[in-house]
């Protein structure tokens, strides 16, 4: 007996097993340092979390409607109407199992098998690996720092085929952190919807970037386009697994349909929590933590050019820097990151795990950690290129 | 631009309209009783929830490991071998976003598009779905109270295809509440095993059985079956979706792969309370809920009988009745439910939710609502009968 053929599509996360070792050698009392991780370290704001200790004393644990609660769906399209002046209505907005339960909604919603979807690489590899879960396919573009790590409608118009269902894209982008402007995504949901395509808009980092104010959201310019966002990010609640999709009208009761049959509901407690999110105190901190990112980003893009990483474009948004390795490296990517861990504990994530452009060459560092760590971290890589 | 093809395949709830009107009723000032629900009245135990509100207040809302924490799998290893003397390796165990997550992996797993999985009619009719969503099969195998509403040897025999995969059982089942022996479970894994197939059993309502101390496990005569349980019956902890799979051990790093590109990881919140779960104060508790089921049933079935409706099989296990109508009623059974309903405000499932053999005579009762309850609606039951 055999596991199903999907499974020799979807590989493992490379860097699981970097970061078991990391874990066994922080046991032995190495001092790890952990720029693996997409994972802010700032923690759940206590808005939130006080929130969610109210409801459990309420002892609001029971199933939701398997949208999510009506008061959240309000809130979050308040959110969008407040900070983005979009109107959404709460109906198109469907709570998910983290942005990840959202992503295999759309899959299922969507993609028959044999279809394809166009998307970036490098990108997040999940999005791939969802599409193989339901036999149907990634379409990767090469793309570069001279398209911003971006589909442009050129690329769209290239690799188009006759089962691309549409395309997704990623704003603010793992692991490149490019943001996509308004004008750009307007182009691309009109090349897309010339082709009687969808486009999928991955808006997980949403609010995490730091070159203007406030992220967009791709809603702005397509009504159509479908949203995946995510409480884990911005809002710091990765371990509560809560997510929305917004999808246009004529979807929504097979949205609703499918959550029903595959989640029942989203986590009862994570969305009472999640309330709180928008609350004008949680986000006084969360701006905090924005400032926060931005001098990390500040000081990590300059230092690791200076030791002669390849980073072309300052990363706009999330918080990761993908980087091409210094000429004077010979190992590929994954030799590298395991030479670092094993010889100065140092943990990142090697480019093969979001795609195949020169992934050997790539490698991605997350400022999900503090300021004082990143310095140590730069010191110690800068002995392992010596 | 329209869904995949799977979509037609999945059908929505009936019972969720039928849902909808009763809240409506309710709001209008109605005294509804819920008898569709399939969620224990009881709430959480409150030695789950504080454990929750000290993980909380610990700040343990980080992500886990994708199979869940080790020291919940433990946790549930050690529950196997005190309850049932079955030992498991917490390897093989992975913790999921409810049974719900167990379902949709286990699925993704082993079902190829095409293959088919023999399952009863009637049963839980996500069970079929989640087979569609990977664009396999559920092959229903029509079973009643002869056979004690389970799979036999024979039918296997007689159903069993080339795309056949394996066969799932459910003990207790929904909607019918029956418990298959150990014995009989042998002879199905045997069958199954024989034609080189999977025995997956859910066995999601273990713990609420009333004709013995505890229901028994499929593991305890067969460590080849693939196991789905859940947190949300016998625990109480429906709202915070946290369930648990055991596989084989040659499929535990496939099951892994898959959990992390699926889920991330299940609730880090519902992963610190279920710890509590296995805590002998809690199973004090939900002890003293199991023997209020079983005085709940011990109503319920006889006052149905005396109204005329056909329950030949007492049902051993979970906390429903599926009866057929009294032949006086000359509706079918959506037709009844919406008239009791509107009537005389009782709200029940009608049998169609679960599969397609007799469903149009045959409705699903829930007896988790508490003894005064039932009997009101019992009575409201007889007027709408006269």
């Amino acid at each position: 007996m055999k596991a199903a053929r999907r499974l020799d599509e979807i590989a493992p996360f490379r860097v699981m097993e970097l970061l078991a070792r990391a874990n066994e050698l922080a046991e032995l009392g190495h001092d790890v340092i952990h720029l693996e991780v997409g994972e802010p370290d700032f923690g759940t704001p206590v808005p939130i979390v006080e929130a969610a200790q109210s409801a459990l004393s309420r002892g609001e644990t029971r199933y939701t409607d398997a949208r999510g609660n009506f008061v959240l769906r309000e809130a979050i399209a308040e959110f969008y109407k407040n900070r983005y002046a979009v109107s959404v209505s709460p109906d198109r907005i469907v709570v998910t199992a983290g942005a990840s339960g959202g992503l295999l909604l759309l899959s299922a919603l969507l993609m028959d098998p044999g279809d394809n979807l166009l998307m970036t690489d490098p990108g997040y590899p999940c999005n791939r690996h969802f599409l193989s879960s339901f036999n149907a396919n990634a379409l990767l573009v090469p793309v570069s720092a001279e398209d911003n790590y971006q589909l442009t409608p050129e690329a769209i118009g290239r690799y188009w085929n006759e089962r691309s269902r549409g395309a997704l894209v990623a704003s603010p982008a793992n692991p490149t952190g490019s943001v996509l402007s308004l004008t750009d995504a307007e182009k691309l949901a009109d090349e897309v919807s010339k082709r009687g395509g969808v486009l999928i808009a991955d808006e997980i980092y949403q609010g995490l970037v730091y070159e203007s104010d406030q992220t967009d959201t791709v809603l702005k310019v397509s009504d159509e386009a479908f949203i995946v966002n995510s409480f884990s990010k911005y809002f710091g609640m990765t371990g509560w697994r809560l997510g929305w999709v917004i999808v246009p009208e004529t979807f929504t009761r097979d949205l609703e349909k499918l959550a029903q049959n595959l989640f029942i509901c989203p986590s009862a407690i994570a969305q009472a929590a999640a309330v709180a999110a928008f609350e004008e105190e949680t986000i006084e901190i969360l701006e905090e933590h924005r400032a926060e990112f931005a001098t990390r980003r500040n000081f990590l893009v300059p230092a690791m050019r200076e030791l002669g990483f390849d980073v072309p474009l300052m990363p706009a948004g999330a918080f990761y820097v993908y980087a091409g390795l210094p000429d004077s490296v010979e190992e590929d990517s994954e030799s590298f990151c395991w030479k670092l861990l094993e010889d100065e504990y140092v943990a990142i994530t090697p480019g093969t795990d979001f795609g195949f452009l020169e992934a050997d060459r790539r490698i991605r560092v997350s400022y999900a950690r503090d300021l004082s760590q990143l310095e140590q971290a730069v010191a110690r890589i800068e002995r392992v290129l010596r």
